[in-house]
């Protein structure tokens, strides 16, 4: 016996979503078909609505509803400091640490090997950026992974052609963590950072 | 700064489905926006759709996109056999080891402290079916479970009033696990229910 079409075909449109398998798509569905249908159909309005509605900031490439986003166009912001983080969970993250300054976002990472250059990551909208905005200071804060370290020196290099102070965020034991736990190779980056006490 | 509107909206709309919470949502937010417009415009689709035309059997309960479903209406199922399962879900897998026989499905299960009583679970609606049809026996296939149980229980004493037989499945060591690391309770239940060999 088979699954009936439609209830077939929501579960496999619900297995765009990442981390979602066949066994929790059809989890939800059934949730949804039992428990909350009028969930279910408001999802169904904020997908489309957002899909539709929801672009790229033409300055910093954050998602945005209108043309440059919000924090662009913010006059409280410090315009000599430009953060380069890789998404927009990542502004998010940083905004939360309490850093006043703009970004720009990459939207992803060098990764030749899934045909992902410079021109993906907006690098010649960055540069034009650099060229023309009041930035004094580039902060990279890409992920401390092997092609976020890449991606942080190619630009860095970018950044220094146009004569500006280049920095990276800061490596080391978090904070809360104990030495104990913490592996060899986060260990040696806060030896090798250590700082005056 | 806070996140735009439209995309808290369907953050927030996601957090619909069972098992999603604030950050997952945030994570399938993004990557839709991000990579996937097309398979999150299908979604809604495919969402409305199934919320707008998928009903309940009427005679065994389950999903159906027609008043009696697919399974109901099949002329090759052994109609002197009936199987209560609490969740469309359970269908699947009863099918899926081979039974042949017919269903019905209680959407639920007995839990006075949820107000879910006999009504919200169909049982006059089985009654009718007992009484009218040619089922000769009931096999009990909710979950073993505490409000599983006492729902077989309830569910027993309807079908003995009708003079039918009813039975309720197996429990005991699941195929291919090792004694060791199956629980007590499952393995009083394995030797009180042994049989002949």
């Amino acid at each position: 016996m088979s699954v009936p079409p439609l209830l077939d075909g929501l579960i496999e449109a619900l297995r765009c979503m990442p981390g979602i398998g066949r066994k929790s798509a059809q989890r939800i569905a059934y949730h949804l078909l039992q428990r909350d249908r009028d969930g279910a159909r408001k999802l169904a309005g904020n997908l489309i609505q957002a899909m539709d509605r929801i672009g790229y900031c033409g300055r910093c490439r954050t998602f945005s509803e209108t043309s440059i986003c919000q924090l662009c166009n913010s006059q409280s912001r410090d315009r000599t400091l430009l953060c380069v983080v890789e998404s927009p969970a990542d502004v998010y993250a940083v905004e939360e640490a309490g850093y006043r300054g703009l970004y720009f976002v990459l939207m992803g990472h060098l990764s030749p090997l899934d045909g992902i250059g410079p021109e993906d990551l907006g690098l010649e909208q960055l540069e034009a950026l650099l060229a023309q905005s009041e930035t004094k200071e580039v902060i990279l804060a890409t992920n401390p992974t092997v092609e976020g370290e890449a991606t942080a020196h190619f630009i860095s290099d970018i950044v220094r052609r146009h004569a500006l102070h280049v920095t990276r965020i800061a490596h080391g034991v978090p904070m809360g963590g104990e030495l104990e736990y913490v592996d060899s190779n986060t260990l040696s980056r806060a030896i090798s950072g250590r700082r005056e006490f």
